[in-house]
């Protein structure tokens, strides 16, 4: 990553000048750096230079700089301002991330926060943090253009040019009615487009797409994606416009998302800090419970191996494809699953496409099974040298075992989301466990009629 | 999802209304849907009905629905629309959409597509596509609003409201200088803020965050997230601006990475096509070289299984307990490998912080391994009444193998990616048959030694 080393050496020149006190040329080459880049500075500094460094920055770019960074280095850094210069942050930065803000601080934080914050800016922050975690509601912003039908195009443009600067995006404006219901939604350029004197009524759009402040987020994530729009509106049960989602919080949260989808894919509870910064005992919170529950599922088929135990004593070969024909099962039912994971999230298939689905599956797992199958008799035939018999049951099962796991893999996800669990839990580790069971009975079944032991 | 449901229901509205000929009725439907709508909607009807309903469409929706289409369905349109409609289309649609079309038709609708550009288009279209896939040129689009540091804001102003119609983005302009090189951007809100008599130049940002035109495409999609921007300039070598990429193709950009890297983590090779519209041999094909690749290595461990034989048949307890070791090191692999995976794309960590993370797996490691092992050495001894010393081979070999796993599925993605292979092809069924052999290793080399068989 380019920034990575860019702020590598940066930090070597801003110590550099830090301890020379140039904080003259210190302010100049901040105000040449993006926030984000701000941020990850103050992070590598030591914990006393940075509010310091903190004063350097112009007003807007403390506000911008303050947002990026994470909650421990917000909170150490507001123990180390002034009731004033906190007061200036708060004033600057926008409702939900304010919100965002009082969520994740201490109590004693949050009290000087909300003790700097006016009153209706308290008022504000308060609703947001009535909505539900996840929900609409929770991430979207207040601060949009809010038009009125009967304005002028020329009145429009001067109230975005006076208070444009506070919203969240000028792009899209929204239209409401004296009951601040939504009526329609009028973008820039349609407003920039058309004469002075025309009224708003007759430049806007009166279908608008808007989601609820119950929603949960990923679904405005989604709809946001699929009509690409750069911001939506959230209405309340009465279709009161109550504030918008951007794209950009939208991105934050589907790459929250596939984070979480990809750690419950491998058996382990989503946490929300990045790795290096997880403590051990975290991460091992996070993964034990799911390494126990799987190691108890899978001595069921200990179990199941321990009653052919007699069957193995006869034909020790038969131990030696064991592992093959697990590995095989699981992962043909994980490439099932995972398929069909993702094609739930993106909401190309539901619970009404599960026979098409399995139908798809069935012949797949056949060419698929059918495939590994005659490798895997030839290889027992001409380079094991087992007999035609055990390499018969074997290939017997492999076919069988693709089979099952390609059911098993693309019907439980399916059937999960249509009980309302996340789909996710089906993935890999689960379906392995199940497919392992069953292919072990298939085996010994195949065992006991072919090689009659 | 609502869209769903709402576009069942609306495609018997819209055939009924077709049956009995109310073009009129019809019209009116359609203004008022979004695009993706009417693109649905269209999917879904039969294909010699499809040109007709189209033309119902104002010139502007039926740009806009046309590029919501798939590649199919447009071909189908495409031949059965005139030149002069297929003209009016070409001319609507933007530069980025016209070359992706391009890109996907067969060569004679591609003929019929560039006879109906104008010529300035063509040489657009033929720049674009000269791009290399998944680089930053082939998903630009050429449409920005440029202005000159000389302009004044009302002369901006003027500019965008002249032509802003046909930009991808009028939030962010990029200002050049008469060479086309890039010397800052100014955001609309700057520019409405500003007297109509200041110039561009005092308006706008001199440091600019762009990429080049051959940058990958997921380096600029994770660029735009990071720093929350709407749009990015692409310039060339000699920073020159060639384009923008807009927030909502970094979001598509995002999404097909993660379903790529799922895909991928899933021994999968990804496809193109949504699930349901794959055909069953495209499905195999994905599927199968990597079925067959891993049944090969997992016939390792049957080979270690076959020189261990004698140790099996003296005792067959053993046997038992082969499938929980080795889907327990799998699953503890995966966690380790997922996790990385996913830190390596987000850019968390890198080649250097190896170290870092190899000690905290270990400790991790022996957290997660020392619990497992303590469960199963009560449950050998107390639930499978084996002997002390067969308990604890196998709680040995337990707390190894998941040392092993982590370390070795921590470790290879990070490796894979200083090499310059994928890190995400070191997931779940990789790291498996890895672990699977290794632990087969360590089990039977504490039987020798501990049961001295």
């Amino acid at each position: 990553m380019p920034e990575k080393t860019s702020t590598f050496t940066l930090e070597k020149t801003v110590t550099a000048l830090w301890e020379k006190k140039r904080f003259g040329s210190l302010r100049d080459l901040l105000a040449t750096l993006q926030p984000v880049q701000i941020a990850g500075l103050l992070e590598g500094l030591p914990e006393e230079t940075r509010p310091i460094l903190f004063r350097l920055l112009s007003k807007e770019a403390a506000a911008e700089t303050f947002v990026e960074m994470d909650a421990e280095l917000q909170e150490a850094l507001i123990r180390g301002l002034t009731d004033k210069e906190l007061k200036a942050i708060v004033d600057e930065i926008s409702m939900d991330d304010a919100a965002d803000l009082v969520e994740e601080m201490p109590a004693n934080v949050v009290h000087r926060i909300l003790q700097q914050a006016t009153p209706e800016a308290r008022r504000t922050i308060n609703e947001l943090l009535r909505y539900p975690e996840d929900s609409a509601g929770s991430i979207m912003t207040t601060e949009f253009v809010g038009l009125k039908p009967s304005d002028t195009v020329a009145e429009a443009i001067a109230l975005i040019r006076r208070t444009g600067n506070e919203r969240e995006t000028v792009n899209t404006c929204y239209v409401i009615d004296s009951g601040r219901k939504l009526i329609g939604v009028a973008s820039l350029r349609a407003i920039l487009r058309a004469d002075d004197s025309a009224l708003i009524e007759t430049v806007m759009q009166s279908r608008v797409i808007s989601v609820s402040t119950l929603d949960d987020q990923e679904l405005v994530a989604h709809t946001l994606q699929e009509y690409n729009f750069d911001a939506l509106p959230v209405v309340d049960a009465e279709n009161r416009l109550v504030g918008i989602v951007t794209v950009d919080d939208a991105i934050d949260v589907l790459e929250d998302e596939t984070s979480e989808d990809i750690a419950k894919m491998a058996a382990i509870t989503p946490g929300d800090k990045p790795y290096l910064r997880t403590s051990v005992f975290d991460i091992w919170k996070n993964r034990i419970p799911w390494l126990l529950l799987l190691m108890l599922s899978a001595t069921f088929t200990g179990i199941i191996i321990s009653r052919f135990e007699d069957a193995l004593s006869v034909c020790l070969a038969l131990t030696a494809f064991i592992p093959m024909l697990m590995d095989t099962g699981g992962n043909a039912g994980s490439q099932a699953s995972a398929t069909i994971i993702r094609s739930l999230s993106l909401n190309e298939i539901d619970f009404s496409d599960l026979p098409r689905v399995l139908w798809k599956e069935l012949r797949v797992s056949v060419l698929c099974g059918g495939m590994l199958a005659v490798c895997t008799f030839a290889k027992a035939l001409l380079f094991d040298r087992e007999t035609v018999a055990v390499a018969s049951v074997v290939s017997l099962t492999l076919i069988i075992t693709v089979i099952i796991a390609k059911l098993v893999g693309c019907s439980l996800p399916i059937l999960a989301k249509k009980i309302k669990i996340d789909p996710v839990v089906m993935a890999s580790p689960f379906i392995t466990t199940i497919v392992d069971a069953l292919s072990l009975l298939v085996y010994f079944t195949f065992a006991s009629r072919i090689l009659g032991i």
